[in-house]
């Protein structure tokens, strides 16, 4: 028998975000493998760092610091052999992913290698999506209103674009391209219907009109959401 | 001192997909409220029955069934002043809301008449956005797809606008508008590309290709996800 693939979310960053499934399956898990930098500390291995019992194996999947559009894909395939070997051995894997898996999330390239050999279960999780909804103290969206989701890192024609007439939007993936999108939404007339949220409910965050944001020190985890018909801030 | 209002997301319907957070505030809270129809069980208790220690205090929030486009907004006034009794006694009230409080969710309702007033604090779920798409087996999105969420409520044309051009859709409120929205679909040549899903993560859940949907049978709690690229469906 080999063992199942999880692809768990553990939430937006309060390690107490996390569901009682994915808790369950990581405390069980013999292995748990997670995103990391090339050197230092795993953001979804933080979340998670009050719930281990040290019982799992660790396998960090650690990304090269390049300026790539995507994540080295010669990591995943070295992380297939790792994850697969471990499995064909009948041991479970959790594979730990920050928010959602399946929510612009990294284990996708995993899935895409793995989903049709091994027997794979994604667990959902909070994401960031409505983790910053929540600290905002704003409906993300209701009634009928579309809600749009954009990635910044597209050209500013394509956010215009895409960002005219949304009732609700949240640009994800802000980073270095935060002065594109704080420009683009003003020249929308957005500015002051939109917030910035960095690091949505974990101790570091942060909640910020964008003109009070300094754009050298965006992180890529970090959010605008806009509310084309303004809202109720608290 | 008066208490505290939360809206605490219970996730999309199986028990296990609740936060510990939730479940602490679930447990502690002296009230607890959720939608309910007119007669019979509500959803949202329906998820956490299983976590219940049948300590607090319950009040179901009735909608009359009517044919209306939104919630009987007497509804909440009344349920404005039998929650803002406990609080003011000082008693914390619990709102159960299903999947996650700001993410279409009826909380706002309250949230709207109560935040000004009281402490208020949301408590995002699990939603059934990511639920759908893990219970599916297909990222939801991924790299720089822009991703819509449309309610099917909306005219005709205004569904193929808001579908034309999306890389990821997510039609939400399916229930009564599920043949609007499947010719919207074929007409946009997204038949093949979308799926089906009903009561994602509980033990009643469907998915299907659209062909094979009976209309009649289509619930509020369903949605239609579509990847416009296709998808590795598992």
């Amino acid at each position: 028998m080999t063992g199942t693939l999880y692809g768990i979310g553990v939430g937006p960053g309060d390690p107490e975000l996390i569901t009682l499934k994915a808790l369950r399956i990581l405390q069980a898990a013999s292995v748990i493998a997670y995103p990391a930098p090339e050197s230092g500390e795993s953001l979804a291995r933080g979340i998670v760092a009050p719930h281990l019992n040290g019982a799992a194996e660790e396998i960090p999947i650690r990304m090269p610091m390049v300026q790539a559009r995507f994540p080295a894909q010669e990591v995943y395939d070295w992380a297939v052999g790792e994850l697969g070997a471990h499995l064909e051995a009948g041991r479970d894997v959790a594979v730990l992913c920050e928010g959602d898996p399946f929510f612009y999330g990294s284990f996708m390239y995993l899935f895409a290698r793995m989903a049709e050999r091994y027997a794979v279960e994604v667990v959902p999780g909070v994401s960031s999506l409505t983790a910053c909804a929540a600290v905002l103290g704003a409906p993300l969206a209701s009634r009928n209103d579309v809600l749009t989701v954009v990635p910044a890192p597209l050209s500013e024609d394509e956010l215009k674009a895409r960002l005219t007439g949304a009732e609700a939007a949240a640009v994800i993936k802000v980073g270095r391209h935060f002065e594109k999108v704080r420009g683009v939404l003003a020249e929308l007339g957005l500015t002051e219907q939109a917030r910035y949220i960095e690091h949505a409910t974990m101790d570091s965050q942060k909640i910020l009109p964008l003109d009070a944001v300094e754009p050298a020190g965006v992180p890529y985890f970090s959010m605008i959401l806009v509310h084309q018909r303004g809202a109720a801030w608290k």
